[in-house]
């Protein structure tokens, strides 16, 4: 696409920066799935292997950005290619965030482990989390092979992932109101409910990126928040 | 300190990117104090002014990014320059997150609004808020003084509102144990905690960049996590 000899190796290092993003998502990918399985067989070794390995991913990030700064510092690119270098900081930036969570399952499947099961709650989640990992897949390909409407699609799919979530709080609060002896592990289970539908926004920070790399607009109007179930006292309440 | 031309200007343009931190760092810290205010005296009005000025906030850390990858790109700095640019983003990003915790704060306010008040809740939160405030003044104030000890309080003040933060869940925990129809308001109100908590946590994260630039190696060490408290089945789970 480029002409010039310095944007060629711009691209060159740009694919390099580009495969140790994709890395870093099989990873996440990896990290989701395991926590999620580890929460619903209560299989404490397996938690705490995910737990162990969220350092890698925190480390390949760090890789990452030093790469891209490098870039940037290396190869002063044009306008367009600053744009391409910064999302690719805000992607690994968003990976990292969703390892966090998936660190953050594991090490809740570790306390749980200790309570009173909760029933139906762990395959519940568990599906939610094959959904937001299926979403982070997508929005991935669609990085790699600049396609705005795969990175659509994930948005859409993340309103699926908020309905899940706002179901599954609805049965925690009644597991709770029936014994309050369920109060602390549903608390728990909640909790990595919140953090999955989190995990599920930050994938489609992702799409966002993609989307705006290729239209050069980011999708603000396609992305409702769930704000009218708070308003109405739900708990659909994001940070982000 | 730096001798060379390029060098002078690296540093002028990087002391007029501190002062748009700086400035972001005034905005989040207000934003901070006016969330807290609007949960405890239920002015929902309040709550929405502190809505509506995030977006500032998330305009302002966009342009700290964009000046700060114009300013690689521009003066190609040396390694240990090139560091101190991408403190920049990490502190930025930061500041953003703490932004947004202060913004889910008021969304709650409005929600928490029209649910039974649970006695002393909101001004115990304030307290918390107030000492996260004031932490993130004197990790800025460290920043722009590039002063490792001060940062290193700031590490110290953050077990306090571990602290709060676990107090506070067990508080929760009876009231709801209590009364089940205390619960929904509780969750709300743990959610602020945690969030509360979380801030702290990234303003370690900023302290920490402080002593990293300074000293060159971050106090790994000094930051002992609230694991333990999650192996006891507690509720100190964090996930950075």
């Amino acid at each position: 696409m480029n002409e010039t000899h310095i944007a060629s190796a711009f691209d060159r290092d740009l694919e390099a920066i580009q495969a140790q993003i994709m890395k870093m998502g099989g990873m996440v990918e990896h990290a989701i799935a395991q926590a999620a399985q580890s929460l619903e067989t209560r299989d404490e070794e397996l938690a705490e292997q995910v737990r162990d390995r969220d350092r890698a991913i925190d480390d390949l990030e760090e890789q990452v950005n030093e790469a891209t700064a490098r870039l940037i510092a290396l190869r002063a690119p044009t306008a367009v290619d600053l744009r391409l270098a910064l999302s690719v900081l805000k992607i690994s930036s968003n990976l990292e965030r969703i390892g966090d969570y998936a660190k953050n399952m594991a090490k809740r499947t570790t306390v749980l482990a200790q309570m009173p099961a909760i029933e139906g709650a762990p395959a519940a989640l568990r599906r939610m989390a094959r959904e937001v990992e299926r979403m982070l897949k997508d929005a991935l390909d669609a990085y790699i092979r600049r396609d705005a409407e795969l990175a659509q699609t994930v948005l859409l799919n993340d309103h699926d992932v908020d309905q899940m979530y706002n179901a599954l709080f609805r049965e925690f609060l009644t597991f709770m109101m029936e014994d309050p002896r369920n109060i602390t592990a549903c608390m728990h289970l909640h909790f990595i409910a919140k953090n999955t539908e989190r995990m599920g926004d930050h994938v489609t920070n992702i799409a966002e990126q993609v989307i705006y790399l290729v239209t050069g607009e980011l999708p603000e109007a396609t992305r409702p928040k769930v704000d009218n179930v708070a308003q109405s006292g739900g708990f659909g309440l994001e940070v982000e």
